[in-house]
């Protein structure tokens, strides 16, 4: 129950204490997810592996049973992570269950965890439950977890929520790692990054710097 | 059956041949529509109304039983409208069984009529067959007519399609009579027309003329 | 986990410490917001403005990068609100990083906050949260807070009322601060401000006054 | 393909010249129907028959198998018309193929047909098919036909609008009926009818009967 | 946080200790309801009041302003509560405000309040919160409380939540009443109950009564 | 436009002059359908396929490059139909334009077609629109046909729908086909047919078949 | 409150600690539920029962007035369980309220428990908090519990999720029972379980085996 | 009326007798879009400029009042094409209205047209009405067509439908052009369009030939 009087601390990503895990993200497994449509949904799984490019954050990627059926990862992500750790997991349905993992996890000596993965009610649920039982803190990127219907994935994030997961979008990803577009990176990098992967934003500020460089009022036009 | 081989005829809405009809846009049928949220749906109705203000077009109110429960027309368009004939029918629920509803329609010697009101399936519907019956050209703002569902709206306005009535947006309603921003009445007096009741295009519009006015690029940002 | 036999301490707005936040309504951020429609969400981020003028409420403005792509305030709320702070943020995405911000809302000296803001996952909660964990109470208006999906709206939601943000309608906020229709202000003024941004309620009263005026029963009509 | 300049004839539904048809409303049908809520179709069925009663025109009621899961009519139709023929069939699916069904219609002498069954995918659409095949003039009340999703009811119904069938609410279908309020049947006899099936409407006539008889005007309140 | 190792108490309604109060269920107010469709919700409030009569309950009515445009309450509730208490709010929103209405309520002697009004957001919450502060275990009866849209409705539910409110079906909270179909009141009161309110169950009965009464198996059919 | 004074021609599948068409149902194409969901789909073109087999229909199995991602037919729909042609286009989309397929078809000498596949805007509609020319009156299965997205789905079946194509349920194919349940096959093939594929009608069946044998009724239970 | 600095224990479920129940999972509820399709809905209730056969879980059948409008358990559920308890409830409601349910569930020794019922409001959820309340740890397999609504089984879920129930898919309940794809049972049970129960992965597996056996890449094809 | 005796004519789109037209695809109007989400939105514009590349079909570029809110067109179709004709009508709403623009379409010497064009019920509408008025067969892609709602698009879609217009997805557009995966452009070409722009059929193809490259059966599998 939420109790306004109880004291609480708003735990912000922090990009020096943050690492990205892109799980099971593999064109096999990609089939299944139907709360998504599919070119939207492909969208958002390259964004959310070019957040831990565009801010350098330590990167994990892993993959179940990858020669059968679940496919490989795409390879726009293994190429935008040539040096990133791949944990090709043989069995375990959840990723902490694996030792490989759990080390590459570990040695990044970081606290906070952000996460997505197909499908978002057993491969991205389980692991963050996992994560949060080891005492880290856990962002789940919304946007980059499919699941069967939405309604499992509804189910699934509110379970995720119930352990102190933080479910989010992946622009409140984006936009909590840089906190000031006058960072680096700031809008420099991010505008790029958006351009590419929030087409509503890219496009509006295409259209601003347009406006700006050779915009012209029509007739009847106003601020 | 559509036939690509037959001759097609695309009948443009002539501001100079076509009258506006605002029928039962009455406060108390305005309480029975449920497929728009009520706010977006005064919008509409009232955007409906400006229309006919905007392009001079001769416009026709009508009222069903507006002493009970069906109430009055907003005050709006009344004050919108102030020399308009405003006809209210005792009893009748198809305005064309009302005599003086067929002579101010008449009287105003247009071949095209644009309509609206409340509930589509009764009151816009029934007008709308009765005067593709009698040889008129008519298009349906389906934006300012409500239905008690979605779904009974969908079927009033196939049951309209197959009578050859043309159903659309007011949106395209305003376009096909303006055709041409640089036409009178153009952009002059249809932005600030959109500005008010589009508030997409408005705050677009409104967007634009801030950037050209005093707009800046962003670091990063590119047309 | 609700557990029925904790005591729970409703705590109700109180006109007398409250605080209202505009954050980031401007005109180029409008276009990311696809949980409601255009005319609607303009319609309740100037009701939202406005349930700080008819409460005479501590107001403050708050822009994000406003000569970028972001764009102005909309007019009407600047006047609306011609005395009220407007801090132009030049970088900080959370409006609580920004001193002279984090300035004004102390200086209203409250501890009750209703905010609403654009987009609602990363300006409205992350500032929330914010507010939050500076020990304010939280009021988001979730008419008025717009997202790029109602999925995201939802998670973002979520997210606050975890934090113990309330999250409720505007007309809610409106019917908590004016408590009975005899106060001051009451029915006088909350009538007026219904019918003009709430047309649901507003067109209902006016047909219960044409009724009350000039109505007549018809027919077969009993209560 | 809608040629706007063929000629449109609009039939309306001539209260002297129709026969009202309950198709398969049965019990255990009713449970297949999941295009609307249950205590919603119960209305809908009801107010189908009550349409018959209401402006007493003949009515013909009809079963398939109801011996076998099918189930009888819900008994509140039978008592409301406890003189109509009521044919029982006990393998047609296609009601037009029984003998005494088609000698009952046409022992009206009508030549127009208002009908609604479960589901409308079968039942309801293939008599409708096989009336308009016979020359009748077809009015479905698609408030009161349900089927097994709302989008094979879609289907259902686009295949009896290819047919000429015209599909609308049962709203509008009482709306045409009456034509006008001061006929009769008329106010006094379709008011306490739309008090009981048309929710909506029934609770604005008691609302503004409530005004005339003993409202009183809110400080604030304008029409 | 769900927390799986604390102890639940699963808090039962009891009959002998339940209040159930009628919110504002005017027939005004009944028009802002978007969340359920008319008929529906029409039976959804007579069901919420009727549990009452069922139950033998303790039933408290309430209205706010009932001359002014939020009208009456429908005349079956009245009818079928003759002695219950009705109290007229002439000002306060939040029913728990108005000092009769306390009064009316501490005077059953109960600890559990079932409870229904309108709109959700306003009349039920503020109302089920207050109680919540008071001690009382609160039943909200979702079917019976209406709002603008669901998703206003979605929140409020949410709020209450939050507050320790049981937000369940009134076909839960009948269930729970009764327990046991063999209780008093059990099977024999609640089957007509059940058939008046609840068509989906009620039209299962008929069809079962049916077959066990004069069912015979088609060819083919096996259990 | 529906012109009700036309002749209409209500043209039922005859089962002796009718032939059933199974098209790149295969398990990789399986994969792109999002306007069922996946069990209700496999159910559904497992049904598709049993409508041929109850009914004794010539049956023709195709599939699209099948070594390829599209995949083999699912074995169940194999192992159906051992004996009916299966033509296996290495590289036609449209199965018309493959003359084994094309000398298949018209080998059965039947002038209906009965008629699904995946995708429904690609293989569906494309050999329905073929067909159609040919001059074949074609039944399009919508339950057995998928899309990417149900608003694909409703373009390609109103595109079908335009060239004359009947868009109906397997529910209704397979009671069109029946057309009395005292038939061969009838209620004897069917409802163990309806039992195993659709379950809303073999559940009702199988509690009215529990009813009639070993029924009771509860107090307080009536028809 | 989610607190994020609390310790969380994910506790998962151990195969060798649980029991799986199948609480009136019968043919007349069966058509209470619409926020599943019919088809879908029987496949996922025949996929509960399944879970507890593949894992060779204690596993409880019981029913609600099985002579009555409720009806039997569906015969497939039966013959895969044929030694399991069946309680045959002739009152109860809860079925925790039924001495010999409580006692075969303790009997089992388990401390976890998998539910899933008809409906999920009443059966489901009364259960499931009684069971939490006598300290088991609950599993409810949302697939598989089906309401008169969506909205009704949302409200039922978080009602549940407040009592600290895990609500989640059926798929996450076989994975987790699983654990890894090389236990016993593993891939070797769970595909064919899969093929059977859950399309969308076991045509995604066929697809996959059909490549690996006889696959050939087409021209342009590449990872 | 659908007559399924009247000749049908299958017009195939002729990858030689066909232009392509890129209809005010500009980044502000893009904002406008609601009925596709942004990602899904900007992939289909650009899919439909790349089938008029990978078809080598002439394109046709135009926009309206670029300089405006408008904006230009996204810098990616302006690359893909960078030959074709680009129109920047001044103030035609109907790029019909504008000679040059007629002038380019008439200089391919085409008579099928493929269209696409934000919004769909103006810009796209009323340039396809025109064009089927001149006597082209029109291909209305709907991936690439955006409205202000789904609704209106609905109803513009409609509109072009009565006019003869094919509505139809852009991979129908894309495959009608193939015909055969062994053409040229073939498998060879499409195969990688799909993996850009139908990311669910490109990982597909990508799991595929995954498959075929390197994969293995897990225990358990089987076709």
């Amino acid at each position: 129950m939420a109790n306004v009087s109880n004291k609480y601390t708003f735990e912000r990503i922090d990009k020096n204490d943050v690492a990205l895990l892109v799980v099971d993200h593999q064109v096999g497994l990609f089939q299944l997810v139907r709360d998504y449509q599919g070119d939207e949904f492909k969208n958002n799984i390259l964004a959310h592996a070019a957040i831990g490019k565009v801010f350098s954050l330590p990167t994990i990627l892993t993959t179940s049973a990858e020669t059968g059926p679940n496919g490989p990862l795409p390879k726009e992500i293994i190429e935008m992570h040539p040096d990133a750790p791949l944990i090709k997991r043989n069995g375990e349905v959840n990723a902490w269950d694996n030792k490989d993992f759990r080390d590459a996890v570990r040695a990044t000596g970081k606290k906070q965890i952000i996460i997505a993965g197909i499908v978002t009610d057993v491969c991205t649920a389980f692991l963050a439950l996992s994560l949060r039982q080891e005492g880290y803190t856990v962002y789940a990127n919304a946007d980059a977890s499919g699941a069967i219907s939405k309604r499992i994935a509804d189910d699934a994030n509110d379970r995720m929520r119930d352990a102190g997961v933080h479910v989010l979008s992946g622009f409140a990803v984006a936009a909590d790692l840089m906190r000031d577009w006058r960072n680096t990176p700031g809008s420099k990098e991010l505008l790029p990054f958006f351009d590419k992967y929030f087409a509503s934003y890219g496009y509006l500020a295409r259209g601003h710097a347009a406006a700006v460089d050779r915009g012209a009022l029509l007739d009847g036009e106003t601020e």
